[in-house]
Parts: C-alpha cells; structure tokens; sequence
C-alpha cells in the first residue's frame, strides 16, 4: 500500500492561522516537504516549525528564483521523484504550502507530478488574500460585486484593464513591480482607493498608503484595490 | 473599557478547518453572535459547534432571506446594537463567520455599523473557493493567471462577459441560478472544463460533472470553471 501525498496549507504566516487539520497533520507526520530559497529560509517551514515532531525526516525542496524556467522544473522534478520513492515506500509525505496550495501555490507543481500515480489530499488554508483584507480591515466583495486577482508581474495593458472591469481587485506578486503597479492606479484614478501590504499576520507586517510603499516591495507583499461598494448592505 | 467584536472566519463546513486561532477565540468567548435563518439553523453555529462554552450567550442574528434589503437591514440594525450594548459593558463580543468574514460574508455589515466606535479584529478563514478547490482537485491559479470572482446571480451578459475575460473563474451563490449559469457556460464553450461542488468538506459533499448538477442547486454551491493552465511549471 502506497502512502498519501497531503498538501497542506499554512495560512500566511502567522503559526495560529493554521487550521486544526494542518496541525493535526503536521503532528503526526513521519515525512515533511516544504520549498526553500536555495541555501536560505523557508517561510512554510518557519510558519509550521513549532508543530514538525523532532524526529520527521525533512525533504527540502530547494527552487532557484530565476526568469528561466528550467532550473525550478528540474528542482521539482527531483522532489517529486524524492516524494514518490517515500510514498511508494508506504509513507505519507505532508507537504507544507504557505497560504492555500492551489492559490498561486508551488505545491501545484507537485500536484501535476504526482496525482495521477498516488492518493493527494489537499488541505486548504487562509489564503494571504484574505489576511491581508482583514489586517486591512477592508471587507473584499460583497453581493454581486466581482473579485479580479491580478498578478503584478503583468505588462501594464493587462493590469489596466483587469482593473478597469473589475469591482474589488487583488494585486498579488508586488515585489519589484510595485513602481508599474503604483503608475497603472495612478492612471485609472485608482490610486486612493489602493492599500499596500507586506507581510501580512507576521511581527513585520506593515499596512501603507501606495504612495508610501516602499520600491522595490519585498516579495510578500500585495495591493488592494477596493473601489468602495456601499458596506451597508 | 469597551470590549472588542472579533469577526471569526470558521472555514467551508469542516470543524476541522477553523484555524487555532478562531478556535481559542471561540472557546473562551462569554458573547458569541452568529447568523441565522428564521426560525431555523445557523451553519455557522453548527460548525462552531464544540467549541462554544455552554455558558456564553447567544445572540442570533435572524436574516430574512427575501429580495428587498430593508428586513435584512432592520435585523443588522438591531444585532449590531445588542452588540454595540455588550461591547459598551465590557464585554469581548465573537462573531462566527462561514468560510471568511470580509469574503461575501454578512459580518461585512456588523463591521459597516460598529467599527467606528468599537475595537474590531478579523481572524481570516478558509473560503469556501479554495476549499471547493481542494475537494475537486483543481488548482485555482499559477504564475500570471487571473482569478476572477463571479456572483452567480448576475445577468447573462455580464457573466458571459466576465468568463470570457478570466483565466480561472469561480461561481458563487449559485442556487436557483444553476440553468443560467449552465446556459452561459455552454455559449461559451466552457461547460466541459466546468465543475459543480455542493457543501464542500461537510458530510453531505457533493462534486459533479456540470451537467449532472441539481437545478435548483442548493444555496452552499459553487461552480470552478479552470481553462487548464499549464500545471507542470
Ligand atoms: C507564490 S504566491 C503564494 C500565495 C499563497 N499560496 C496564498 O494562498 O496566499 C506569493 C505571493 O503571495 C502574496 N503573499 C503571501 N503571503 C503574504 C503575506 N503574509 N502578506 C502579503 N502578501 C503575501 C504576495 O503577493 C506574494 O508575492
Ligand atoms: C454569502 S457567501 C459566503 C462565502 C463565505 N464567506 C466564504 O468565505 O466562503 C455564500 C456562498 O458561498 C459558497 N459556499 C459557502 N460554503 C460552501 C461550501 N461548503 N460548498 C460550496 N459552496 C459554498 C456558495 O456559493 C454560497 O452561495
């Protein structure tokens, strides 16, 4: 009998935001996978760190962040080919994703390798969406409002017009983009009604002005766009 | 010194999908509040179920599910000041929200009445969106795609508009709109990548093909509709 590949979500990074079934996972794991930097932190290994029993064996899954494609696939090429020797082994494998695993998460990667082979359960998490609208206190959408989420890296037409069809709009993947990002609002006249978050339910969170967000952003940071929607209901 | 109202996200269903956070706050509320039908059941109650303290007090808030807002209003206006009078007394106030509360969840408009003149946090909770995810096993958004949010009660052309738009869209609130929603999606040429959920991670689940999906759809339904993203990296 083959073990069970759980992709796990951790919410974004605050250790209380995990739900009872990710700790409750994690707690009993044998096998852990998390991505890192290479030869630098994981973030979903710091935000799970206090529930990994001391004697889990740790597969780390190390991407390089470069624009090329290549190297991050061969990255998860061995991962998974690490993964599938533990499961086919009778061992299941918890694999720790920061916020939700299918919302912009790696373990997607992970997933398209290994689902059709072996038993996957996904475990959802707070997404880093809805924690950045809550430590924002900006309520998202509501009634018939739609919800656009627009990754920053975008080319500027794109990001203009998913802003202009959109109700509430989530900019995620700010980092180096924040200066075309801040330009596109300013253009569409949305600037005022634009946050900015990093870090958001950690002890460096920081909610801004756009105006005084800072250029480049770190990577874990992102831009809510709400146009105002009577809240009264 | 007034209280603090803490608007509690309790994830899709699933009592194990509460973070740890919403379940200490639950456990050691004195004054829970939560949403009701009239005359019938809270979900948010039953998911928050074990962890409520037999001896705090409930206040029921009981909305009228009818086309005009004014009775939905009148019920806010008069929870929020039960709330407002426990929070004047001292009183930390727990307000239990389905999936997450500022995502299309009705703690929006306790938030719109009482966060000028009251404390409030936001725990952030699982959304139902990316549970349905989860249970259907399929990832939402990688990379530059764009996720977009759609109200199910909308008129055809706006949903047909918005599909056509989106990379990834997710139906909300689909219910009596099922034959629209379906109409729509086979215009589109969509309705094969299309997939229905209903109760998402509670005992009673249900995913199914598009066109197997019950008209009317219960009230916690959503349809996925993922155009197939390249999931390998
Ligand atoms: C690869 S995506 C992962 C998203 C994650 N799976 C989720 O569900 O939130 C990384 C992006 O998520 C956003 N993000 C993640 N955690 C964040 C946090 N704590 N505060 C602000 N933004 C965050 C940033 O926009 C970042 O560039
Ligand atoms: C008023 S909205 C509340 C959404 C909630 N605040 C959240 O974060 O998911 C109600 C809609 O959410 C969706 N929904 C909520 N729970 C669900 C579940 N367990 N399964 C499927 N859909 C669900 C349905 O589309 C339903 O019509």
């Amino acid at each position: 009998m083959s073990g069970t590949l759980y992709g796990v979500g951790l919410g974004p990074g605050d250790p209380e935001l995990l739900t009872l079934k990710a700790d409750r996972l994690i707690r009993g794991a044998r096998v852990v996978a998390y991505p890192a930097l290479v030869a630098g932190d994981s973030l979903a290994r710091g935000i799970a760190a206090a529930a990994i029993p001391e004697d889990a064996r740790e597969i780390r899954i190390e991407v390089p962040m470069t624009p090329a494609r290549a190297p991050a696939q061969a990255a998860y090429d061995a991962a998974a080919a690490e993964i599938a020797a533990a499961l086919a082994a009778g061992e299941d494998v918890v694999c720790l994703c920061e916020g939700d695993p299918f919302f912009y998460g790696s373990f997607m990667y992970l997933h398209a390798r290994l689902a059709d082979r072996f038993a996957v359960e996904v475990v959802p998490g707070v997404t880093s969406m809805t924690a950045c609208a809550a430590r924002a206190a900006r309520p998202l959408v509501a009634r018939n409002e739609m919800l656009t989420v627009i990754p920053g890296p975008l080319p500027e037409a794109a990001l203009a017009e998913a802003l202009r069809a959109a109700d509430t709009a989530v900019i995620m993947k700010v980092g180096r983009h924040l200066a075309k990002i801040r330009r596109v609002l300013e253009a569409e006249g949305l600037a005022a009604q634009a946050v900015y978050l990093e870090r958001a339910t950690l002890p460096a969170e920081r909610a801004l002005p756009l105006a005084e967000a800072p250029d480049p952003a770190p990577y874990f940071s992102m831009v809510l766009v709400t146009k105002g929607a009577d809240p009264w209901l």
